[in-house]
């Protein structure tokens, strides 16, 4: 399947968003990000896919560009993680339709999390993995802002899981719910998007976007070799129309404000993982493979005893 | 059309190349950059398209992959220049089968120039571009070694345009050879590969990358706001195989011999240019848009009358 | 004070260790990384200092190395944090023997923590900081290695201090035990130096300087604006000789055993940090300030009721 | 000696300048890096001197802050290239009073060039070297803007040497004008610093840093290995204040105005440099070693002949 984050109600063509890419460990792919890198400004949508589905999601978003816009989107933003465990991902399902249903659907309002879209088939922790979602609310002396995160998780041992800091993993052993996998699979990963709504320049994304790691690595993550994760993170709070003949204004937030954006993206990422995991279902997949979602009776009780 | 490089008689997947990417100016597409960038390792056959066809030339790397050796590519290197002046790119006539038909033909031995594979379509300074290659020979106290440069060339002004120095673009006016454009493009852009047979690390591979900025500047590229200008360069002297449990014996040159594998890879990607620019034929394409091949004879008068 | 990291027995200007860099918050300095980021080589001591001594210890070096060696080294590394509160910074009492000292007493055996050298001021988590280390031993498949990591800690807000995941610093208020700033400090900091005796190149020494994040960010770090959060690196396992001819012989750990490194890497940067805190002593300083320790019994009854 | 740039008549510790960082090799020191990196922000004055004094000249920066204005640039930006063939470096000649005077001195008017300052013992293309300078008046669609360079210039073989585009260093043989080195220098270096009174953002600064690798390689350049060629784009156009509590007005150029901005920065990296050489005289330093200046007459005439 394809997840989508669709900023400016796709609108993102014409009127740019900063942004910065942050790669804990690169053994993954997220295309259009040299200029991201380059230039600091977001002008595609965002897709999650699988790792195989990569080329035929960003063609998708370049059609759709043309067929309701009349322009494609010169370097769409289409990142992936590997779901070959769960999904026979030799035998490319996904299609341009996925991406254009995606697209069609995306709006306002919560987000589905769990076995979705591109995180269908994801495995994180041992556990069933997916989509997931936070977003935190903070006050600075400028004003309110929210951080949210979407995260496609599909990464990690079951030993590294944490909870609020508890090692909860270590506690349920193979024979209390079977292990995803029987050696370590090499194709893991996780995809974090950040937006928030702070005027942020491109350089304080960029780091808002390195902050993603803190959140990863509290829950557990290590940035393993297999492992592609790459994180984006993108501000709404300044326009960059697409073109314009004058300077354009922006407004950016006094850097030792971003403290507590820092803070905010850092949790948000580890609940976010979180939900991922609470929110997927145990599936059956290829080849007859059953993934376990995380007990989560038992973790509350493992969590609960040691408040 | 596709281009494709092919390390290794496509044994790259088994047996990793030391690599190293450099941007100028990131308004364009390197599929697989994360991987390369945090690595320094190649692992995939390079292909080289139009901007439009990034998706489908990915995903038929993968399907190729697969298909032949029974493993994709998880993070395939696809990259492109924008040809939508001669090429209804729109259309989207580039199809998994082009990408199969370039690597059924790869081998070793004189490569086709001009108006070709991936550079069919392009522009450059003004006149018809394309593929061009050309490499150069280098003695070094440890050994002999080649440093070969492919390009795709579709960036640079017809003002900018110098040969060996001599600055020939201002003297062809657009009364003497249309200019392809009646403004600026937005969609120029470069993508040069350079390899080498030398035993480099993955460090000396990203430093002779950027020595493509070198012979681009001294044609007379600037890195435009909307280039692509990105440089891949790799280094066949080593072999990383993809399974090894025990160390992996590797040499390094010494670096202060990378000194003539610098100027090597400026004055190779100088040339490549030159020789994209005297092979590439004038072009009917899209809409009946004629972009001229610049004119040989004028240019060697132009230059000689220097000397 | 001073601390210093003296690889090779003093002898790293003729025996050059493969090195990277990664930055969290790049409110600090290291001198010398523009070299390591570039070439992968550490080609000099490293010394740790405060902001202000930054420039008289990079002199310091380069005269040390006259002296000693006949050749100075000539991109030293030092890095600082911030000890003004402490410390009268304005003062300058750091000199050129400060240095020359650190460099006479480096040696094997246990190097010493808390309130020492470097690490004298230094104030983290709102509790007395200064220098920590930790080491792991790691079983490969290659071989045995180790992994050592030593910090000069100044960073951090007592609010956000965990160990072993336990939220101990939100239960060690005011009340019990003064914070060290009446307000968040601007001038934070944490220096880590990862050290190993594996065959890495420089890729991989980079990607594990960036595993320190990990541990610091199961500790409390977030990576704040004021924060100079730099990382280094550096691998013994593979000799570059300064003067060489012919190409060196390397070995390269394969990439997927790096995973335990990078484990080892978090884990020894947690645990340096909390012997940093363990080991330093309640100081009062400049202007009278008084920054305690941290309560050492209260935490391990913090941490053991979690169990 | 010391040269110095002040942006904003030193007001710059309270009214940071957007800021960027290109190192074309990174052989050498510009210390403060990291944080105008990560925050795209200059805080600091520039200083240029020789390799051994840029830990003296750090200090000295902090104490001018310290004295004059009551606080300390806490990162200063102190870059180096190495003279140690015209100065005896190993006597550390170059003293506090140094930087204090040239910031004494500091103020609008022409820069003096050649032998001066930083520039004093630099070598360039085996003729004198130096400090030079260079600006264009470049009209954009926004406004009009000034990019302003100055370089301090210690690199290259006579062999490059091109002036517009002609080989004039070939045609000056050891035997009319003597090589500065009997053998190739493995010291050889260039800081570019650019200014800009253009309303650029950081990531803006950053790309048109890198524009001075298209005047140096235009001159001759190939970012040798040994070779220090780090270069500092700031831009005034915008004000951060260093103490702001809600967001900051900032105006940013579009990017496709930038163009202008590209071309004038590499043709002024071009012309800095040759004004470097044109105004160095020759010198006879350390051990009565000559070097000679490039001889005016003769390049004239090679240029003109190629009209």
């Amino acid at each position: 399947g394809v997840t989508v984050i669709v900023p400016r109600e796709d609108e993102i063509r014409k009127d740019y968003c900063c942004a910065g890419i942050h790669t804990f460990n690169g053994n993954g792919e997220m295309t259009g990000s040299h200029w991201i890198e380059a230039s600091g400004l977001l002008t595609s949508p965002i897709a999650l896919t699988n790792t195989y589905s990569v080329g035929v999601v960003h063609d998708a978003l370049i059609e759709w560009g043309i067929t309701r816009h009349g322009g494609g989107y010169g370097l769409p933003v289409a990142a992936e993680t590997w779901d070959g465990r769960l999904n026979d991902i030799r035998a490319f399902h996904v299609t341009k339709e996925h991406l254009f249903a995606a697209m069609e659907n995306a709006g306002p309002g919560p987000v589905d999390e769990g076995n979705v879209g591109g995180g269908t088939g994801m495995i994180c922790h041992d556990f069933k993995g997916g989509i997931g979602t936070s977003s935190r609310l903070v006050e600075t002396p400028s004003s309110a802002f929210t951080v949210g995160v979407l995260v496609q998780t599909n990464y990690g041992d079951r030993q590294q899981l944490r909870i609020d800091g508890v090692p909860v993993g270590q506690q349920i052993d193979d024979s209390r719910v079977p292990l995803a996998f029987d050696q370590r699979p090499d194709g893991s990963s996780i995809i974090v998007i950040l937006a928030t709504d702070a005027p942020l320049i491109p350089a304080q994304c960029k780091r808002l976007a390195q902050r993603a790691t803190v959140g990863l690595a509290r829950t557990g993550g290590a940035g393993h070799d297999g492992s592609g994760d790459i994180f984006l993170a993108f501000a709404t709070g300044n326009h960059i129309p697409a073109e314009a003949e004058a300077p354009i204004a922006l407004q950016m937030l006094p850097n030792y404000q971003m403290d507590i954006l820092f803070e905010a993206a850092a949790e948000a990422t580890e609940e976010a993982i979180l939900n991922a995991l609470v929110a997927a279902k145990t599936m059956t997949g290829f080849q007859g493979r059953t993934v376990y979602a995380m007990p989560i009776d038992m973790v509350r009780d493992l969590v609960a005893r040691t408040d």
